[in-house]
């Protein structure tokens, strides 16, 4: 996509023994990207100065650009600077006017300059500092052959602060005339990403222009639509692509960018002045947080029921003690009931309900681990209470089996609302169906 | 510390797209100190089956243990079998007894297996095929010169439960013999990471024995007490230090080890008897759900209400409407009156109430974005409805806002019940305290 390849070095034995996670490459290629650069790898290394040393060299002949973070400190294991001046075959050398900046920094805070710190202000002979206004730690500027070398502190301030002033300008620059890159997501929710990846196959060819990929987060499968380029052409190359994905996904896409289900019912409610409520026993209010993570949902959300217990089911919400007795707990009448009961309790014109096992215990040949049931109430056009009822078998640990739950139950909600009260085929669903 | 020493391979366009953080190679290397291998180095890759290919080749010459995870869903752009094929020099084969238990996975599920899934019971000639309990990715053993390579899913869930069935029994085997590195965690609730750092400065010199280290999660900050080595005087040295942090850290030391704080509250309300029921406004559910993340605790919770609305308030737990209009929905009195009204809906014996502004919008200058209040109820030794309350500020965005307000709430009953009932001291906390 560009003629400009970059690669991010990560330096700290806190990366490689997992005591830290390194945002700072996330960071950075988000950033590279945005100038049209893409990354190549992710290296991180521990506080060895020949590792590094190596890495450097050997990334230097790979990529134009490689931006390295961390090992700038005072201690004893802050390695970085020694190690590019091996890998450049220079030596150290102090650079006076750093070292004065330094010192004037320390004395402005009344202090003298700790002996330790002198060594932050060495550089290979033929490199150049980069001043940084946050801490203590100048970064450096280097070259060997013809990739250009930029190193930052680590802590991600200081870093960030530093790649404005500095390192993106200068970055814009070696860059100059390469083209922009344009990134558009669809989300879709209850289809396999194998589906997706088979409803979208010619796009997803590796050498297709726009770029397009899947990301799964949280069970949702979002599409990636990314374009490199300048001008309005790409950007009717990302938006026609787009429009193409959503149409094949069909009702299973339910919004784009920084859409959320929550976010896309509540618009969706919104429009249609409707209200919700909840009524929640394995999932345990998962699925009301998941709801008020969307900014304004009180508008449309007055609350809910996290009934875990049969005593709260049937207090609560009206779920007949036999339902329980003769279907379980964790059956569609029940879930059917909780969602009426919790309808007419509220007054809103759709409940969502979910019971189901979540595991690891609860389990029977019957109902396994996974069984879960949702169901959706809401006031037909007679006005008459009506619903939907769906039995599904979800894989996985407890915690997967809540979530897909929570997120299944907004699914089914998104579906009824955007295709006028039909469902489709739904991820995990279970046949046969149940009959309420 | 070992003779072995691992890499760590992560597949993705997400992660050097900058569209998602690598915590996988985090976990890993964590765990493979567990077993005294230390890591190498951490590298992420993008969808190229070329550069995963090379890099699997080369890395199989630097180090003992290469692990792999990403690529292994059924798309176009997961390529990592294929490319661990290219590196080996071989071809792939469908393997017939994947293919089974895949096709049967989806028969349970009342689907037909999507054609694309083929290509994920995939695997060079002399690989083997590691089972996937989670999931559709199986995962790979393979070997390289004197390499042990084991590929797993990116999904992290996916991942560590094929870790522990799995990859762990297979390099314990491989590493028998080594020094053994023991590591015991205590963790904090309601502490700053700065504190925890103050009252343990002379535990955590960097050369001190065991080593030990502060991990913040979710907003509780874990200690870790490291010491490698092999015998009794290894296990003493920890079990030593972290009775000496759990002294230091006090009431604030919740748990150990793999304790949440919700599995150790519902261990306390089983000692005791004691049942709890929440009432949740800006949280939206999500105490309930932090609370159901534990197994088991059914036995002590059996539910609660997501009173989201002023109406929710007043109709379900009995709120006054004057206490709402004089002192507004986000106030002690208000969240006060939830927890009684919770604890006598429910005949539980402890309440926790949660209102407050997690924004971004709906803040005053009297009550900023931020401003939560906390209480919990109770029925004291004079069998009489008692409380506490308390108003906190908490930082950040919407998501970490509702987070806090919700582990705050679960650190005030956890206080409550390991401390006779005296609350200390709690992070976030405003001065001056409401009175109620």
């Amino acid at each position: 996509m560009s003629a400009i390849t970059a690669g991010i070095l990560t330096i700290g034995d806190e990366l490689t023994s997992g005591d830290r996670v390194d945002t700072n490459s996330t960071w950075l290629s988000e950033q590279l990207l945005g100038l049209g650069i893409e990354t190549a790898f992710h290296l991180a290394l521990p506080d060895d100065r020949k590792s590094i040393a190596d890495s450097i060299a050997e990334s230097s002949r790979r990529v134009q650009v490689l931006l390295i973070t961390g090992g700038l400190g005072p201690t004893e294991d802050d390695l970085t600077r020694q190690a590019l001046a091996d890998a450049m075959g220079e030596s150290l050398e102090t650079d006076d006017r750093a070292l004065a900046l330094l010192k004037a920094r320390f004395e402005k805070r009344g202090m003298e300059m700790p002996r330790r710190n002198v060594q932050q202000v060495q550089r290979p002979t033929s490199a150049a500092m980069i001043p940084n206004a946050l801490g203590t730690a100048p970064g450096l500027r280097a070259a060997i052959n013809d990739a250009a070398i930029f190193i930052m502190p680590g802590v991600p301030g200081e870093m960030k602060h530093m790649w404005a002033e500095h390192v993106e300008p200068a970055l814009r620059q070696l860059n100059d005339g390469a083209q922009r890159c344009l990134t558009t997501w669809i989300h879709s929710v209850s289809l396999a990403e194998s589906k997706v990846g088979e409803l979208l196959e010619d796009l997803m060819q590796r050498d297709a222009q726009p770029v397009v990929g899947t990301l799964v987060r949280d069970f949702v499968v979002s599409v990636r639509i990314r374009a490199a380029g300048s001008g309005p052409d790409v950007e009717d190359l990302v938006v026609t692509a787009a429009r193409t994905v959503r149409d094949r996904l069909g009702v299973y896409a339910f919004g784009r960018d920084d859409d959320t289900l929550a976010s896309v019912i509540v618009r969706q409610l919104v429009a249609r002045s409707a209200s919700l409520t909840t009524a929640e026993s394995c999932t345990g209010g998962l699925l009301g947080s998941m709801l008020t993570e969307a900014p304004g949902v009180s508008g449309v959300y007055r609350g809910g029921w996290v009934t875990y217990s049969n005593e709260f089911k049937i207090d609560l919400l009206d779920v007949a003690p036999e339902t329980i007795e003769q279907h379980g707990a964790v059956s569609g009448l029940t879930a059917d009931q909780m969602a009426v009961g919790a309808l007419a309790q509220s007054g809103a014109s759709f409940a969502l309900a979910i019971t189901g096992i979540a595991g690891p215990e609860g389990g029977s040949s019957a109902k396994p681990v996974g069984t879960v049931f949702i169901a959706l109430a809401f006031i037909d056009e007679d006005g008459e209470p009506s619903s939907h009822v769906r039995r599904f078998m979800f894989p996985g640990s407890r915690d997967m089996i809540r979530q897909r739950a929570a997120i299944t139950a907004l699914a089914m909600l998104h579906f009824h609302l955007a295709n006028d009260g039909i469902l489709p085929e739904m991820l995990g669903e279970y046949r046969p169906r149940v009959e309420v």
